[in-house]
């Protein structure tokens, strides 16, 4: 069978996805598994609420079972790793969340590292998820720039904030490496590491990579979950 | 308006509902608010996996905003807390979820809690919350008596084997303060309580007492979420 | 017997005494539970050093065992929490103190705690406390206002200076709900929550409210305290 | 003025403080400081609950003052550490308490502390008193003896129970160094080391150690306390 | 230019080097960066304390210089990552660790890591490893087999020690995932996963996944190391 | 035989040992041990960078080998702490690094720590070990003076920064005590304690008086370092 990868954008935006499968190009490789980007035509156009997150998980797990015999591992490609456990419970295939890839990731590149989010409100959310996965420590600080995930496609604006709060992370906060808070941010990451002068992660191609390394591993997953 | 608090049990087990009932009536007072506890239709028998935890808060914030209107307050009952931050969007009444209640709880009670846990598979998700809480260094374990949902109706057996695991967390693990993780256990407090000789803690009241008292107090929740 | 919250103000200030009074007299119902409000007349005019709260816990624990025939429940109004410990080995009824509930209660309401406090010598005694109780990293900030218990009569001052010191909590450190550190600042609650726009926890209702809760459910201490 | 150490027993047991003063012996150096063991007059036999360690503050505090001109430092030798911060406001001399003297020195010794108690129910105070020092992540375990302070004369069974705790803190929890939790215990070092075969530190020494580096140096106490 | 990772095994068994190489053989891909595995001639035979961790520095960044023009990654491979962040200064190619990478990936695969370590000796530096990265609420318990690295070539002795190892690290301590905590312990991963039933990570080929990822993502090393 | 502690001062820097022979002084007494500063000749001229912290742990435990007979205890005199816990191998005397002494006497003397650090580079470092120890909710914050060791010596605008910077460790990151965290700035204490107005601990001095109990209490190392 083809290994194939399935990145699930949580959210029902193609122009989301068709960014998220952009940026995960670079993982593409001859031989190598396919990655195939799908929307979930189900879900909100963007992911902003605690709400949005819980209620995509029902037609999530569907899709991934679905998909579960054409999939060699799954990537859930929402900065709030929807459904990310149930999705690990719906398919015995490894499955990847990209906050939890992408914060993993900056601590390999960085010491202390800053968030940068869309809206205030995702804030408690993300240190709920944070300290769900012990590494409080290492987290510096996360501030939004107040745009929805729609008002991301004004690259230009989207740029200026997230460089502004890119830099009160670093100057204020002490943060040494970045993570995009959003899938949606994808075609930001190259601008914002050259303006910024520190790594920035975007995590749905870190979850991809990761996801990469346990197909060739054979990774298998927990079976207490 | 009559005062009234909604407790809504997510699975579909009247008789969870009518043991949750029977466990909230000592704060049921005359003038006071309704307690009123309402079975999720939609849910599954038991919520044992992730995948019903997040399944559930479709239906859950459904019915809360059906009933917003006659509602003080709202308590999720199923330890899990499934969907609370999900409740506390979809209304702007006081909302508690009986996992973070029946905890907060036992921290006034003792210096190390032990929880009791249905299956093994709870508990990962349990520590997840734990930690997400923030309250980890006071959490001694969390234990299984390998019983679902539906088993719990089996009262001796659910007793023998409650009082088992709760002497293992006092003993081997140094708890001096029980938490019964689920709903369902809610008829067990008072003999477990009398055998192991420490204070045990029924989530569900706990939550439900902490709903009057935001009710008493006009407790408002907090603008970011 | 009729039931009954002895409620210890364990300073000497009789207008703290009634601006407590005042606070918790939304959780008086008929048929419910007296609240009644002491002064500790060997107290000190404001408790505002260690000292003041270390030696306090005598007269306290000798008035807690006078009245333990009459109470149901006690509670300690200061918010250094005197003598809490030592006050639940002299009674077998449950006993709570005013920053242990009004933090836990805090907890329930935003995911970063800002606390107000009097004096500034009054912050490392604060962060002591707050990290015994294990939940240091859902407390944000805890900013002084510069002044002492006695000066809180001064209102419109008071009023003033939370005000900054909470927006400052709020703005700067990330704080989403705010604990009023003295049982003295009980009157600015209200007028303190509609400028802030988020929650903010008057500490002594907060521990009220969970001994009303304790009474009706036959909640008992710890073994090993 | 001739420089002096007072250590303060705060139990009125003058055996214990024969004790503390045969175990302080080889810090005394010709030139250097007196080191002054003096007992408590007011305080109980043996300091073994809450309710005692907050009761003794008053006195303890008067003593200080007393004491204050002819002391260059002071060292309260109980391990419950009472008073410790309200000492700190009695005097301007460095004060240092023997539980955060000893659990800091065994920081230095080893990786994972076992701590030998007394009597199980001052391990709930114990592990707070951690938490607020902010150490609780190299405290591995802290276990009884079931021995109150007067019990201590027993040396032989003392001697006993303490190896056999000290044994179960290694092997069951992985302790590798070891402090006694109790001023009472000084005379049983030398043996359970060897016993032990791992470091054993004798908490008031410890903190008269840093007594006497306190006054070469120069320390002073921190502003806000 | 090629692109090539390269793999340092900073002991000097060549034994163990062409069990790396063995593991780490599933990451080659046709088109792929080659994935070269050294032997740091001046190691010892094998990397058992501190002063070896720490004493191989030198000679290893004297070869990553060497090597960086040769290089596109770079993996230290032994679970006490010697140097790790001094080679992250040695060079600008990304650098990783097998304990960093092999611990971060577990947290994907698991709730509660166990470490299953050569000597005892090993232990507290792994646990002042652990703690460094912040992530010591995710291990649940790090045992040694009592082997060094040259008697792992009896791998009968070696698999039963590690699975009665692996057997407590579950039963007692509550680990869903393993790691194995020794770079040398590579061919034990499959018949040892097929043993315990939890997902086991060796932690070279992690690491060197993590490496490749990093290359097709064009991760740069932040400023601040 | 003459009791003597051996202080290393790991750069090569004469000038640096002499201040830190000055630092020392008070800890002099007559009939005391002999405290003896010598300088590492392999050593950089200052310890910047990760890789010089690696790179002298080699020549630094040949010296302590060879001054082993000469010594009673050592201590390492760079706030990097190199090589301490190789050292502890290398001896069975006992072993101070000036950080983890300097900072755990900071605990005894302040609520939350501020570290001077002499460049950007140092911070990532030093908070890998604050994590390491397991006190890092006591380090409020760690800023640089943008000076490297050489530059140390122009002791003006030393004092300059150090001031500026210690006053915002205290305004703006609430620190209430300050650890010096080079021991190339022994000579700034007294001043800068003067300028701050809370204490400023020298790390140096507090590893000697470390050692200097160590040796009058026959402290032992840890059997499994």
């Amino acid at each position: 069978m083809t290994e194939r990868i399935i990145v699930i954008n949580p959210n029902s935006s193609a122009a989301v996805t068709r960014a998220i499968d952009a940026a995960v190009a670079p993982l593409r490789s001859p031989g190598g598994p396919e990655i195939e980007c799908l929307t979930l035509a189900e879900g909100p156009p963007g992911i902003e609420t605690q709400r949005h997150v819980d209620e995509v998980v029902a037609p999530l797990c569907r899709l991934v079972e679905q998909q579960d015999n054409r999939a060699s591992a799954f990537v859930v490609a929402c900065f709030s790793d929807p459904g990310l456990h149930a999705v690990r419970e719906a398919t015995s295939k490894p499955a990847f969340g990209i906050a939890e890839s992408g914060l993993l990731t900056a601590l390999t590149l960085g010491s202390a590292i800053g968030i940068i989010s869309i809206l205030a409100a995702a804030i408690p959310r993300h240190w709920r998820y944070v300290r769900a996965l012990g590494i409080e420590s290492r987290v510096a600080a996360d501030l939004p720039i107040g745009l929805g995930v729609a008002q991301l496609a004004d690259e230009g604006e989207t740029r200026r904030r997230m460089t502004a709060v890119g830099r009160r992370l670093i100057d204020d906060h002490g943060a040494d490496v970045i993570v995009m808070g959003c899938a949606g941010m994808a075609r930001q990451r190259a601008g914002l590491e050259a303006s910024l002068g520190v790594p920035v992660v975007d995590p749905t191609p870190a979850a991809v990579g990761a996801a990469l390394t346990a197909i060739r591993l054979g990774y298998r997953q927990g079976r207490q979950r």
